[in-house]
């Protein structure tokens, strides 16, 4: 449940702007990458700190800064006075249980949104935020932990393919992470539903209270999901009604196609979620058919033995007089007309439908 | 559930408008058809490949081009280069998990949207996707496998009627296809419906748990169908609206009888599922009715039974001086007593009107 | 449930426009009705056919012409061509499940809904189309059959009542014809309301399988009410909202006024759904305390005789040495102990409120 | 039942502003009561009839005509005509079961909403239609029957309290009764949500059927409230925002003040629905809860006495050879035993937490 | 439930802007603090009563006024005299179950929203509401009650920290004000999801009626809360569109972070209310399947000792010829018998899965 409600409770009575670390903290320091490319040209270094303000070479050239861990409060102060960044911004970028969001502040705009990871082993989701400053002509990413991130690809394309990546500006490059963090929803919508269909499998063969928790379990992460997804929507969404002019006309139909792939997260999402709902269904109809079933074998057990026990126990009475005993045959008669009577109820059962 | 959640993984860090095959691969290669028409002419002819460049003739001749299979990538990039489609355009087409929808890029429109199979075998539905390029004088349907498709009705109506369709533009052909695909939807709420119809007399006569699954596998399939028939409904709209100079005046009122059908067929879908949830709920209670049942004949087996073991049992103990034991009519007397004892509950459970 | 789809499957691949009659042929041939009337004359006259081309009067003369039997294709087809209706308008006339619409072909306007009638006996809602076609001095009104229709009291005002309806143009008295149908579909609520008190006094009274079968059957009942009513409400909201110059501004009052009693309707129905789930829930909860109540008199049996029954077994034992046996007052101990035991329970079983 | 859906079919077929009286006839006949006053003067007199036709005193003088009981059809035709009414305003006079609504007719505004009554015996909420006129220097209220109003307070702040009441125009006295008609919804909802706290008392001490059936009846008076209450929002919010000129500007901060509580009903009535679904959520599972708890007992006692009665079921066979019968210590032996057993299933329920 | 309705039945019948408290009087008298500062003066110092009229110093000086506990209404008369507040302003002031919302009056805005306390001894949520009073040069904030606040850290802000907030005007001491009260409610949600993971523990190891009251509290305190946080969202969204020119435009950017912030404490309340319901499923789904384990076990033994019970009743007729009686390994045999049946069932059931 941590998972879904952060310490806010440090931050209390903080001037706003005030920056807090929020969230458990990362191991390890604060790594800073920075690559500056343009049509012809590309390099790519590690910097030793956020203490250096290099400032991002003038247009056309693109400047990506990508600082992985955001938890050093004071060197990400002195970053965010290098670069002109509004207080409130660093605040919100180490405050790491932002709701994703778009904010315009005229010089940059501020994207804030979720990476995800699937932790195979115990099937928990975990969230990574990643913040992301988009200037005219440069634009810094701030991941929240050091553990990687999903962007290799777009590294790889900015070496090897000097397609439109190269030439046109930072906006483009902003399509080009969130593209991959999208993506990457998807593969994590793939995992789930491969679960998701093993749950199933077992729910027909063999359901017991594991598998309902395991659904129980899945519906919280789809919540967590949900939480995460659900506001990228409208995110992307105004990004791609260009809102902000730092988004160039001509990578408008880009972003639009970032739109369609976040409905279909979000399409898919709501699918997944009916259908945990039908599965939860299907196992309480299956427990309360399994209770009917077990009631109708202990009717019948009762109703065969209990008239039977009541005709042994009349020929056990002691009265002196009792002339069936004395009868020679009476015993097989008993006997008999015990196993007719299991037969007459037997076949009641039967037209009954109950066996 | 894999037809719900395509695979998508492939594509994850590639550039957009990298063409990359989505979805089960069709068999057999592509096979691609021409036809050209005006009022007074018509030509139709099968293509070898896409590979030929063969631009349509100018307007007011219409072509209509109709790819099926659409897995071979390195095809499709020739032709959409040829006809000048936008690289997204050609990823979507290859992506067959599109959520429905129309897209204005200025000198084409593009819309796709899902054809319907109902497997009359296995009770599933299949959805094969269906991309369509409207350009001024022509329009290019791509469909995702060779398995044929539902537009004979509309060949037929080239070659032989004269009206309409022969005499304006590939808009009014754009209708005919979507109102054929549209028309199909309805067939498949048809046979859903007799289907229903069938399990409801189900369970009504003789229910089992057989019927509860199908009712289960039938609201899965109207999952599926919701999410390929309720975005259809904002395609046609915008259609019908004429957000594109593509879409002649005069031919607007058929796109609006199109939003119509549209709008009954998830009209109609939203009623099946409302049945549906009506048949579970019948089902539900006559699970609990049937429950309250047994246990009533449980009960009253054991309320007649258990009194009558006890008399019984009484009259077996071995005491010195039981005097009843020795009376001349003990044993009728007990045979009388336990007769007005099974009466007096039998008459006690037809007031309680338990049987 | 084939009242709830229609069989659209004749119309596939047919041209829009192509005229089909979709629904169950009723009997006899079209009849059609002729009134011409204006503030000082009136003349009412049965036509043979509709194959008389006879155009109406200009205005200020408003001539009704009112069509009962819709299958004959041909005739409406000649018909149509004769007031120069739209095709497409034909088209929906003929197709008998067309959702509730109003649409505006500058010249006409198009206004179709539902007829209702209440079967008494099998409590069954049936639904007869009505197409009215409003010009600038016509009305033609199209009833799918011949079963006759709600429109008696309006032909009575016309003849005897010189005011309003003879004094103004012909959407007054589409406004008259609207507020009857409305009217009717009141009719029809207050006779399910009154069903529905039926059903809830048998439900407290004495509820059976019977009973909840019937509310199921009734909550059916309104989901064909809310298909035909819910668009009603859309369709009336526009004519009043006056896009069309076909209703007079002096009209639009009367156009809100019928608004009104159409949202009454969808209140009174909601109101009604409501009632039904809530009747659902109390006979859900109703049986799971008569499966209680059943449990207890089980279990008040079981714990009474299951002691009493081992006492008498343990008495019933064929030891040698039992001392109690050879007592003199054994016996008659041994049922004061039972008759204690008994008390003791009874006295448990009330403190817990069992009974 | 009858309350929510009013016979409406005495009025098929009659033209519209044909005036019916819809509802029951209320005792007695009308009373009319006329208050002019000013700011500097006020005189009050009761009418002997509505067939008067005393018009108004022109501004700045204002007339109030409290008209209670509106069954007598032509008495209220005449008065009508007297004050140019629209026969539709009249015609929905005479209709009590208006939803509450406001219309703009010009020359005078026409605002119908409910007057709500709790009967303490029955718990039934009794509704009384309140019809409003209001002129450019009158106002008109309809009352549906003659057991009194709730406007005793306005009429003593017209006669002792000089201020804004007696000095401004007669929209702030239709603000002035519509405000206390809602200040009394508050004290309904109070009595209902009293009575809710006792029922929730009697759920968590002593729950029984009568209790469920009391929170259905609640249930069912929420319905008839929310009917009521909520139009009624968007009615104040209509004079609220000031679409006729008819409100003075001076008044709308009185009508905002209005809109908030009415805003303030809706919402408490919205708790209330929430919690009286959650008492009944409560009940269900406590009766899920109970049935466990019986069942339970069931279990233990069967599973204690059925190996005793099968213990001492085999020493009470006849068996020639049966050594334990014959050994001295054999009966106490059988008494250790059992009474091993039972104590050695104790322990295990015990442990299970069954009791 | 008294904690959701409140009392207003006081006010039926009085004027608009007569004054009257509402709500359980607060102990104590009031009490007033006045701070006046500016970028470089501040003063602090404690009023004796609301009577003196002390009329705020002229901009860039800023006021802030803070009464607590509102009881005494005389007073409150006189200091709204003063600051030319409006009598329905401080009437709302002392009504004290207000609804939040903002309402703009020109020469000053009204807001009035709830400070929310958790009881931590019965985990009950109490609210006390907050008005706020916002002039060019001045802010009056009033509390309900006198039981200390949360606005200290604003206190220490203004005194030691010369930053923004000494240097603007009094709408940024708003901002401050409602961003504490805002973060207020992150803390509960805090608490409140604490207590919630304690239950989930509780709920899994050893569920009982307790728990599952627990967590019917806990919904009820959700809809409380609901209730106090839902309108927020929209009262700071007004605020931040900035609709009123007491608003700077400087001061936008911070009111856009407090939005962000009340969204994000309606999202985390929605999460919360999710898993509450989640919770409640699981509990519902525990007990049945308790229920199942129960009557399994019941079934087990009834199933084994019936047939065992009839047996031993066999051999224990009084018949004259029962040959087995007289056999010699009679009993054994019999013994042997009933093993076998035992493994049998046992077997069976083990094949079944029932234990």
């Amino acid at each position: 449940m941590s998972r879904l409600v952060k310490k806010r409770s440090k931050k209390i009575g903080l001037a706003p702007g005030t920056l807090v670390h929020l969230g458990t903290p990362r191991p390890g320091s604060t790594a800073v990458e920075l690559i500056e490319y343009g049509a012809d040209h590309l390099e790519q270094r590690k910097l030793d700190s956020l203490l250096q303000c290099s400032l991002p070479k003038p247009a056309p050239s693109v400047t990506w800064i990508n600082v992985e861990g955001v938890s050093q409060v004071e060197v990400l102060q002195h970053f965010g006075e290098c670069f002109k960044i509004h207080p409130l911004v660093l605040e919100d970028i180490l405050a790491t249980d932002q709701r994703p969001k778009a904010e315009d502040y005229g010089e940059y705009l501020y994207v804030v949104l979720k990476m995800l990871r699937l932790n195979e082993a115990s099937g928990q989701l975990q969230a990574e935020q990643m913040s992301i400053v988009l200037g005219e002509n440069f634009l810094i990413s701030f991941q929240e932990g050091l553990e990687g991130d999903v962007f290799e690809p777009v590294r790889l394309r900015l070496k090897n393919d000097k397609g439109r990546l190269r030439q046109t500006g930072p906006d483009y490059l902003l399509h080009a992470l969130l593209d991959l963090i999208v993506d990457n929803y998807f593969l994590i919508l793939e995992k789930i539903a491969e679960r998701m269909e093993t749950l199933e499998d077992e729910l027909i063969a063999n359901p017991d209270e594991g598998t309902v928790q395991a659904i129980y379990q899945m519906k919280r992460e789809m919540l967590f999901l949900h939480k995460a997804v659900w506001p990228l929507r409208e995110v992307v969404g105004r990004l791609q009604r260009r809102e902000s002019p730092l988004i160039l006309e001509e990578n408008i139909i880009y972003l639009r196609d970032l739109y369609d792939h976040t409905v279909q997260v979000v399409d898919t999402m709501e699918t997944l979620r009916d259908m945990l709902s039908g599965m939860l269904d299907i196992y309480l109809t299956s427990v309360s058919n399994r209770l009917n079933q077990v009631m109708k074998v202990l009717t019948i057990i009762a109703t065969i033995f209990m008239p039977l026990s009541f005709i042994v126990g009349l020929y056990g009475m002691n009265f002196k007089h009792m002339p069936e005993l004395e009868w020679r045959y009476g015993y097989p008669a008993v006997l008999i007309f015990m196993a007719v009577v299991v037969a007459g109820m037997l076949y009641y059962f039967r037209k009954k439908r109950w066996f």
